[in-house]
């Protein structure tokens, strides 16, 4: 771990066991923790300006830089100015590495695996992995691109993150102990290449986060944990599978979580539903990025105070037709204020733009409010109070 | 005409020339003209929340009575307090009759068709127009659907729009002289049905527009405007096809709009294009509606002062890439504000919802300015300048 202020300051203002609150400082502000981290994909966040996501209170948004190295490329978001010129973002930003999806596309579908269905795909062909990089066929022209530690850090550079993250190679669920082993090694070696490359080229005032590999293997965890913290980072993200189910990625992330360094800013990649993000909360990490909240919208499903369903609710469904009631009662959004469930689901069903709007302002308010009740209950020493409630089904600003 | 304040009242604070600068007073609250209407199709503006749309500047939205008439229905649209309710939208509605849709479908598209591609299709099997109505099947399940003057105006009475459009067959350009005098005829004999049925069971305060028919022959508009201008409604507006082209349409505008009375409001359907709508306002017609605006935004072509290009800037073209400059120089829009062409270009060819976002909120700011710009142009004696000015190039806002 490496102190310097000038790039990153996390400031620790109340625990509640190991829960706790927090501001990250970056060159674009601060990020008050713990917090949920919209997903800008491709330099938006799906269907809103930069500015409504400011409005919805969002101090912190993550680009991909896999998606923005394919298309537009980093010389044209750097003449913009980087990220934050190019989408008028103002705020603070992070960069994945963009290790996620090049090997999503190697071992067939990461994304979901991490989540758990553990199927292999075989789209090996699609990327080959050696010790320098990645070399894959880019998905908008078939062109060959080659991405490795160096190329991953040169792109963040470049799209000018407050926070960049080390280049890793995310193992699948299906990856056997062996093969995890020897990745979590590479991506130990290439955490070394991303500081020498940056120590050297990257931004001054651009923070570095570095990835703790080794599946749901505790000792690979732990060799992993103890690499990183060694390295000059200025935090730590957790990566890679967490396991088949929730169950087990309960587990993995209470035997990983003690493994980091205290007073490190800790992130948790991939990972957002509400009952996993309260778990890691609990456990001291302290953001969070996910694609759900956001791409929920598109398919018409709303955060609501419903655990049995996984804090989802299907607006396409035929059972709202004629109901007078805000997608959630009490919720501050500007769409629970004004509109009605009736009105939602029709909009949903005719897959009207409005409905993804009218949706994805919701989900991203219920994620904030989720964070911002969490961090209020953490400086109230209730932490665990607040978890259990809204475990039970209770409203974020209701437990 | 009928003049009942309770309904509507139309009071012409300036003219210039044939043009005029006035007020509709509805129920819902004023509207000053010239008026560009949003389509709000099915219950929403394209991606735009219904207090977005009031804050963009606009006091009059259009229903479509057909598509809200197959779904979600009268019923549910009266069950949430009409389309006002439904969608919250509290500032004045328009409804059309549902006759454009319809008999789009029995002629075979007629909405390209009056903008003047003349080509007939072969889709009079799905609707079978008799005098007592139309019947035709539900593109959303086939169910066999009957639309009639009382059908079209019961439905507008669910949606309790401020204004509804009398039931008419929209007659295509390829239609020959005889069947479109003889459509105009039932369409005169459908008024009446629509006025018997509203004045026994229509909304107090819901206005009605007859709808002028004709096609381009002269003596059929004469006829149509004085058997519309007799019977007693609140405004009227110029349907039906207008010519093959541009010059065709102005004619049969000039032709026509003499014709109606001075001092009823006057709705020109379907026409918004920039010299077209000015070309309107020229002839003293106070309110547009047009899907064009709204529809440019989903394939990424904003307005801008490009007459060239017919006012036409195509965002997904390549030529935009480093391009620093807003969509529109001195545009006062959100977008235009905030964000480049680079931004705005990339974002449209990533086929991103941000990008039908920013334009349409852009091309609806356009609009406004362009008809607040020729109000008060008209208030002040130089609309002809304005118009000259627009024409050759100029922004609204610098006309």
């Amino acid at each position: 771990m490496r102190n310097d202020p000038q790039r990153l300051r996390f400031e620790i203002d109340a625990r509640d066991g190991r829960a706790r609150a927090g501001v990250v400082h970056t060159a674009h502000g601060p990020i008050e923790t713990p917090a949920f981290i919209p997903l800008a994909t491709k330099g938006s966040v799906r269907g809103l300006e930069s500015a409504e996501v400011a409005e919805l209170g969002y101090e912190l948004i993550l680009g991909n830089t896999y998606h923005l190295f394919v298309s537009p490329g980093p010389e044209r978001i750097a003449a913009a100015g980087g990220l934050h010129g190019f989408m008028s973002w103002e705020r603070a930003l992070i960069t994945d590495s963009g290790g996620f999806q090049v090997f999503s596309l190697a071992h067939g579908g990461v994304a979901n695996e991490v989540k758990g269905s553990g199927r292999s795909g075989d789209h090996g062909s699609q990327v080959e992995i050696g010790e320098e990089g990645a070399r894959f066929r880019s998905p908008r022209d078939g062109a060959e691109l080659f991405i490795s530690p160096e190329v991953s850090m040169s792109v963040q550079a470049a799209l000018g993150s407050d926070i960049a993250l080390v280049f890793d190679e995310c193992t699948p669920f299906h990856a056997d102990r062996e093969y995890t082993a020897r990745s979590t090694e590479r991506t130990h070696r290439w955490l070394g290449r991303c500081l020498a490359w940056h120590g050297e080229h990257g931004p001054e005032r651009q923070a570095v986060f570095g990835i703790v590999q080794g599946g749901t293997h505790e000792d690979l965890r732990r060799e992993s944990a103890q690499a990183v913290s060694e390295a000059g980072v200025d935090g730590l993200a957790i990566g890679g599978t967490l396991g088949r189910d929730k169950e087990e990625m309960a587990a993995v992330l209470a035997m990983t979580a003690p493994l980091l360094p205290a007073e490190a800013p800790k992130h948790l990649l991939g990972i957002g539903e509400v009952d996993d993000l309260l778990g890691g909360i609990a456990l001291g990490l302290d953001v969070f990025d996910c694609a759900v909240p956001t791409r929920l919208s598109r398919h018409g499903v709303a955060l609501a105070p419903s655990p049995e369903t996984r804090w989802r609710l299907d607006m396409r469904k035929g059972r709202w037709v004629g109901n007078r009631e805000p997608l959630v009662d009490g919720c501050p959004c500007s769409t629970c204020r004004r509109h009605d469930r009736d009105y939602v689901s029709y909009l949903s069903r005719a897959e009207e733009l409005t409905a993804v709007r009218l949706i994805v302002v919701h989900n991203l308010t219920y994620m904030r409010e989720l964070t911002a009740h969490a961090r209020r209950a953490i400086g109230e020493g209730r932490f665990d109070a607040y978890r259990a409630a809204v475990l039970a089904g209770a409203a974020p600003w209701a437990a």
